[in-house]
């Protein structure tokens, strides 16, 4: 994996960039960065880095750590809309300051994302437009719970923009920090995709099955609002979604029991497992472009784990 | 006043980049764009480019777009916080959409902002810092509110940073992107921190004075939140904030009446309206630096209109 040097100094930026004066942000702050989480995003850009020959981490760093405030921004703001009481293992910044600080705690966070950002020129618009398409995922997904509109299809768009967009955006930006060449930095971009679905769809199955200790957030709260894998996948690709509608009325009415007890009975967890190991397969032929190397061995490890993992 | 061109130029901007192909962002974002609004920060940050020679206006607006962006994200946000029904003469995107798309809005408008800005390099961390400060400011004052802490001095810190710094920040990048001396840059920054102090002030007080038809908004909130200069200038200057203390209770108890009353009958709201005058003064003081322009004189004409205003 990436090397603990380069991860510690991702910590520190993004340590050191919080501090404000204002108590509230820096306390609520720390807490959610300091709970640590699996910190795969900046572990994909900085192995992306290192894996094109880039030596400079305190250069490529702040990128790194402005990518995972992102992600921490648009946890903090998921925990208020989804009621989410427990994260990283802690209870949420909404369970202990409350909704007001806890939106303003999210705002504060996505915007040092630009302070981190500022003096990386034309890095900007990479961030800038996985950010945007990672709230417009968000709405999509809000969207399709209202409607009860959760095909697969709905679910792809969400979790390709919500999750893999951002998971895209670490591998271009680790690419375009080590002056790779376009077409290696558009196979990081493809890497990071894949690998971004991937993790997505194991993050929903993993929290069908897991509780909430393992996973150290609220469990079966993405299943009870009716989004989640396993519900798309419970329609058995039909295209209508007719059972997908059906699958979301039931889950308002009793949200974990029946479903939970249905999906585990069926074949959608293991069917979803296995196209989350397809697009990892895809994810690390993007690799092809690179010769070998440690780097190399380093992305396929970090992609490999993202499908082997129980939390 | 700045030209209708250069205004004009500035809506195109935003109206364009809030395009999402997400139909609720879309929708919600054109609701509060397209209501209006007084634009006095892009007229700010638009009339000194002019004044100081600017004359590529497509150049000079995405930025006044920009900034004006990340106050109507913070405009959105701050309804949820505040249960705001009206806004700028229509429904709160809150109150048509609800909770959680109004904060994916507010999201999508302050990722916009960085859209927007990603061409502009060292322009970036200008806005950056503005928008934190923005951050911190309405922090502060929800703490101010919790621990009924409601003093002059707690006032003057709040208003200075979630509304003087992005005044500041738009006379700097107005002078920034006109290629200005650094001295005429620090003088259009101090010019508009004391117009956005001036421009607190005078919203705070109107909001005590107007009804929500007159100021398109909910009106009393902000009193009724403890908040607001007349409440911290019902100190009369104690530093020991006593009667603050003791009005943000009864507010709390009874938002509007006694209070409202009490207010009017005593000399607060002259007293807030005289350095409101005062703070414009200053303001156009650090004008002379400038020759006698056109552009000066618009710039002088947005301080003294802040003051001078019913909504």
């Amino acid at each position: 994996m990436t090397s603990p040097m380069a991860m510690q100094a991702v910590e520190n930026v993004m340590l050191n960039v919080i501090n404000s004066d204002v108590k509230t942000l820096r306390d609520a702050s720390h807490h959610i960065l300091e709970a640590g989480g699996k910190r795969v995003r900046p572990r994909l850009l900085m192995a992306a880095y290192e894996a094109l020959g880039g030596t400079d981490i305190e250069y490529a760093a702040p990128v790194a750590g402005a990518v995972e405030l992102v992600h921490t921004a648009s946890v903090v703001h998921d925990d208020i809309n989804d009621h989410g009481v427990v994260r990283r293992g802690r209870p949420s910044v909404n369970a202990i300051w409350g909704r007001t600080f806890a939106l303003l705690t999210g705002d504060f966070l996505f915007t040092k994302v630009y302070e981190l950002m500022a003096p990386y020129k034309d890095l900007n618009i990479v961030l800038a437009e996985a950010t945007v398409a990672l709230v417009e995922g968000e709405t999509l997904q809000a969207s399709a719970v209202k409607e009860k509109n959760f095909t697969r299809q709905v679910y792809y768009e969400i979790i390709a923009r919500k999750t893999a967009a951002l998971f895209k955006a670490a591998g271009i930006l680790g690419a375009r920090l080590a002056n790779a060449e376009e077409k290696v930095v558009e196979a990081l971009g493809n890497f990071g995709f894949n690998v971004g679905l991937a993790f997505q769809i194991v993050d929903d199955v993993l929290d069908l099955t897991a509780d909430s200790v393992q996973l150290g957030k609220t469990s079966g709260i993405d299943l009870a609002q009716g989004r989640g894998y396993a519900a798309a996948y419970a329609t058995n690709g039909e295209a209508n979604g007719g059972l997908a509608v059906a699958e979301a009325v039931e889950v308002e009415d009793d949200p974990m029991k029946t479903i939970k007890q249905k999906l585990l009975k069926g074949d959608a967890i293991a069917e979803a497992h296995l196209q989350a190991e397809q697009l990892v397969a895809s994810a690390v032929a993007y690799l092809d472009v690179l010769p070998e190397s440690e780097g190399k061995r380093q992305l396929i490890e970090l992609a490999n784990l993202v499908v082997n993992r129980d939390h």
